[in-house]
């Protein structure tokens, strides 16, 4: 048996056991759109659940407020507390992947050899979709194989941030003083997708005042909350010092918590899985109208249309009923 | 009949008497992805035909090397020939359209009020392929209604250049001394692309070397040519006095003439007819899923694979055939 054709189950069951390149593998077929991607996810279907498995932990925020430390502290935290934690790094605007990227977080390595803590930078693939689409099955993989914590970091800004909190249970949304600050932060709409706020760097000048700027815009209802109820905490930390890190795993904990009892976990797994299955849906379509374009279906349209014997729309519909019957 | 419903007939037959506000009511009709889009396109068809039609001219280059005053002295050179021109504006990253952007275009308002001229900007639409979409309708109701020449100017760089060439029967790819020169635009890949060379403000230092290097770089095998032979002409040009401007169009319509000769002008044609059916049928397939979204199939088998009964492709082929069914 080649290394690359190695059974699926047996990689899935080396991965449970925490066999940390098992579980690289079973995400490189992931990140490579591998054929063996669907035999994959049927394995994997029955392992997970709506109820059990990890928590998956966003964190967003601008450039410069301390994402990485704070993920590294943050797996610092949940080791100490023997949970199984999983890092994906996600950078959309990279075509790079596999790890490349995490030479230069030094809070990192010092779990690079730590069996319990998997560590994957990811780039994002293709244009429909790709990114959640991507993350949401390397999500699978971890927590089917085991995974306590998922934090997923993103290195971009807007949008990503977004699309990134649609994937996690718990979003914490990190902010500095001077950098990022809350009023931008509202207005690029990142408050928005907060369930834990930290105020990050706190011993620098002006902590107070975010940590206020902050309470007030919640106080006016700018953060979403939930019918029944979540007010995002504000915590302040120095991740660099570890300092505040406990305090940050209490309120994800709590939101955890809360998350489960109140239903708002199984509504966001459900958009989540619903995404997942849309983007599926068109890649495959799309995959389907390119193997048309091989046989002469689609060129026979397309001459219609330039010619004028056919309008776009009846070509259209013609294509879909080729990909579809 | 209100404005909004006036029979498209009508306004087909007003816009290709040259009525301006007909053209742009059609347009506007594309742009806003109307529902009405159908019914223009199947009355347009038949007023089209790969052999004749619009000479379709894109224009690309980096910003500053003078697009929009290269496009205002293209249009007063096809003018003084007697002929009807178009002139579509697209800037991929702006969100607004319908002629804002023209107000500083400085050389195109001397046409503002030519019958003879119909000059319009274009936002992109949408992710899926919204460009290209959009602007193949645009294209198509300008070349039903009896524009004899159609200029496309993009405002964006890279991705949206290539876009650009690839709905344009010729594409012009220029270039200034000192500003993105003939290297860096071999880097970006835009050379690849031109039909047509031209060395703009011509009379400033190193123009002669751009030309130089240019001509090495096409000795090199560097541009796409074709089979049966095309090699792109290098054309001088003040644009901002007119000058070298003639040579600009003679080169056009030798390339014109060579490409509705040789069969490349038909092929370019047929592959943007492709690209347009595959952009309708992918976005008309998600809006039947989005329909889905309202009754309960999405959702049941969101619900599925996120309590694991189901895997993602399973429920993406559950999708597609309901979708397709």
């Amino acid at each position: 048996v080649t290394r690359r054709d190695e059974p699926l189950p047996d990689l899935i069951s080396d991965a449970r056991e925490g066999n940390a390149r098992a579980v690289a593998r079973l995400i490189s077929l992931v990140e490579d759109a591998s054929p063996r991607l669907r035999e994959l996810m049927e394995l994997l279907a029955p392992l997970g659940s709506l109820s059990g498995g990890a928590q998956v932990i966003g964190l967003t925020g601008a450039p410069g407020v301390g994402k990485s430390t704070t993920t590294g502290a943050l797996v610092s935290a949940y080791r100490r507390r023997g949970q199984r934690v999983g890092v994906l790094a996600i950078d959309p605007s990279s075509p790079f992947s596999g790890g490349a990227l995490l030479g230069d977080r030094v809070r990192m390595q010092e779990h690079a050899t730590d069996p319990g803590v998997f560590i994957r930078s990811m780039a994002s693939r293709g244009q429909l979709g790709g990114l959640s689409w991507a993350t949401a099955q390397a999500l699978r993989v971890l927590e089917a194989t085991g995974f306590d914590v998922v934090l997923i970091e993103t290195v971009g800004v807007g949008q990503a941030e977004v699309e990134i909190a649609s994937l996690a249970d718990s979003t914490v949304v990190l902010l500095a003083p001077g950098m990022g600050d809350a009023i931008q932060a509202a207005k690029a709409g990142i408050l928005e997708v907060a369930d834990v706020f930290v105020v990050n760097k706190a011993d620098r000048d002006g902590a107070d005042q975010t940590v206020r700027e902050l309470k007030g815009m919640l106080s006016l209802g700018i953060s979403a909350g939930a019918p029944g109820g979540w007010t995002p905490p504000v915590c302040k930390t120095i991740a660099a010092r570890g300092e505040g890190i406990d305090e940050v795993v209490t309120a994800l904990a709590q939101h955890g918590e809360w998350a489960a009892a109140s239903g708002s976990r199984e509504r966001r797994r459900i958009a989540r899985a619903r995404r997942e299955i849309e983007a599926i849906a068109l890649t495959q379509l799309r995959a389907r109208m390119d193997e048309l374009r091989g046989r002469a279906t689609l060129d026979t349209l397309a001459t219609g249309v330039a010619s004028g014997e056919l309008d776009p729309y009846a070509a259209s519909d013609q294509l879909i009923a080729g990909v579809t019957s």
